[in-house]
């Protein structure tokens, strides 16, 4: 007998799939054209000088790039982090830094440290929905960053620039009433991010941490916890990201990644090390032509196929496009029938809210698609749009003259 | 004023470094003839194996090397690790097979799944530091796993064979005796395997898993978790474990890893999938008879050189020596008198126990120092020992004649 088919899984309910990331598996046809994934477009990964810095590294370091290394990461990949950080408006040290499993781990390792069941964390509406994903391990509650800080409050949870999924950047007014809430309330500031240094557009707004810094004067008196990441740059696969913070917190976090899984891989540390001090501001240069092409691409989709009441966001950097249909339409829905009658894919906003997800809403990628596939995909989109409004359209008119 | 002095202290006061590990650090001087270390000699990695598969992995895979992959790791990974499950009298198939970031990473996620603040967890005495350091996140009590089964234990926590830090293998009879208890009191068992590999002398007993499947039926009735790990037998650097056990558990890990960290590093599983793919059982002959020979010195080292009242276990694989010295000595000061007189390193026993520490015990590994090393190494530490016992002897003898 089973022992996991009652009193076992009992123990195990507390732990659910997400129903949007079952789905999102399914998307992975090639004759879909998808807005779906949040990836990064291989072709921009260095891979050519990955493959040779693999070679340099087990040649140089030999045996010592396959052996166990600090849990707190290689000194010469946070030294670089760190300065870098410095250029940013955050003077740190290496002892300001620690290395993780890309920042999703960052975001589990400060949830481990931070959250208690019940605890409140504010999240944006929408918000990245791996956030609550890691979050959600803690049950905690969750309540709206725009609203009135609910007693219980702990933590807030943003991205500043170019957010996963609303493409949305704070503007700098924003940063700095956040900053003096987060210290009225006593909260721990939570800056995700990972799509900083994709910026196509505009000029850059100081991140939270950097404010935090000037206001505070220096890192060991701020309150934020910056989440820097690789994976949108370099190489997912790596799993490399970091966190910015006071030592306090690093020493804390770097205890928990023992427990949790010793360290980042050696090698794979290694090699970032070596790709990111050969040129990687030329790296990104490239990287932000890619995507502004491509953002620009879907913006003019956008304005040339969509019917009047669907509005979306116009991002200056990171991959995501936020659309909002007219009320009465449902992301989920449409994607059935985007799937059914189009054979183009996107991924619905509900999701992406902690709390009374706003379903009018989808989430569309411009990562993967080249621009002439923008197009088809936006123009197949807004005909599955038109003809759901249509429909709506004939039921409110027939509502309204009393035919049934 | 920093918010880290007082208020945001407190929140993070429930994560404590470990003293031990702590002191670990230290140790790691050239001048110092170490036991310490538990980790694999690294002039028995595959490294121009592994550069030459990360060449070819890249050459083949391309980008996709590099990019996001599957949160329960990839298919011919598991298919490879489940065809060896299989071997080892454990059938099944990938979908029992998640791949964790070391076996580390396997109990933290077991620890998340199953832990609740107050439960109880059974170990042995002594059993290994660092799933202590993974369970202690959820803030469990420890009770011995060779006591009475205490109201509230859910899980008990086994390394099998070759424990870390014992040396010791579990008899055949004793492993069917713990799966009858765990049957019993209805707990999850935790295998930790990760020495499995390693045996170079006497017979392979069957795994819990393996007995746990000839009892129940099969791995869907099991009620055993087993932890593997490439770390002890390929690079610890790849940072690649995983655990086999029924599907209903694979899931919900699967959906834990995915909000810790979303995967493995993809280019590390397709390497490791080829390094193991082409002679794997060669290759752990060849550390077989490594470790044998270490293990044969320190033997003999053991016998020459420690005074009368020192015993210590016989392992049959792995890397770890048990030394018990006699009552009133202590480990932690052992250590630091043989560091200061002698310049010799081990690992004091008292961290590896969850309750209740029996301090006259010490960790010794001959996983990196030569025979010489060895010989040198445990002469200097039988004269510490023989130093502190004369001393207390010399005491003994003044207590009992009244000479103060």
């Amino acid at each position: 007998m089973s022992p996991w088919n009652d009193r076992f899984s009992e123990r195990m309910a507390h732990v659910r799939a997400s129903e949007i990331r079952e789905l999102l598996k399914l998307l992975d046809q090639p004759d879909i054209l998808s807005f779906a994934g949040g990836i990064p477009d291989p072709a921009l990964f260095p891979t050519e000088r990955i493959a040779a810095l693999y070679a340099q590294v087990l040649a140089d370091a030999g045996p010592q790039a396959l052996q166990y290394s600090v849990s707190e990461g290689l000194p010469v990949l946070r030294r670089w982090i760190a300065a870098r950080m410095t250029l940013d408006g955050v003077p740190c040290d290496e002892g300001n830094i620690v290395i993780t499993a890309g920042s999703q781990q960052a975001l589990d390792l400060i949830g481990k440290l931070f959250l208690t069941r019940g605890d409140t964390v504010l999240a944006e509406r929408p918000t990245y929905m791996g956030a609550l994903g890691a979050f959600n391990a803690y049950e905690p509650a969750y309540g709206d960053l725009d609203a009135e800080v609910p007693v219980g409050a702990r933590l807030a949870y943003v991205v500043p620039d170019f957010a996963n999924p609303s493409g949305r950047t704070m503007p700098r007014r924003e940063r700095e009433a956040l900053l003096a809430r987060a210290e009225a309330h006593d909260l721990v500031l939570v800056e995700d991010a990972a799509y900083r240094e994709l910026r196509f557009a505009g000029t850059d707004e100081p991140s939270l941490l950097a404010l935090d810094v000037a206001r505070s004067g220096g890192i060991e008196n701020a309150r934020t916890l910056y989440c820097g990441t690789f994976s949108k740059t370099l190489s997912p696969a790596l799993r490399l990201g970091w966190v910015c913070a006071p030592r306090p917190v690093i020493d804390k976090l770097v205890l928990l990644k023992q427990g949790c899984d010793l360290h980042v891989s050696t090698i794979n540390q290694m090699v970032a090390a070596r790709v990111v001090a050969e040129g990687y501001d030329a790296h990104l240069e490239r990287l932000r032509g890619h995507y502004r092409e491509r953002a620009s691409a879907m913006q003019t989709a956008l304005a040339r196929h969509m019917p009047l009441g669907v509005s979306w966001s116009k991002p200056q950097g990171g991959m995501f496009v936020w659309l909002t249909v007219p009320e009465g339409l449902d992301g989920a829905q449409l994607l059935e029938a985007a799937l059914a009658e189009e054979r183009v894919a996107f991924v619905p906003g509900a999701p992406f809210f902690a709390v009374e997800p706003q379903a009018n809403t989808l989430r569309l990628s411009y990562s993967l698609p080249g621009p002439a596939d923008i197009d088809e995909g936006v123009r197949r989109l807004a005909r599955v749009i038109e003809a759901r409004l249509a429909y709506a359209g004939s039921n409110a008119a027939r509502a309204t003259t009393g035919r049934a």
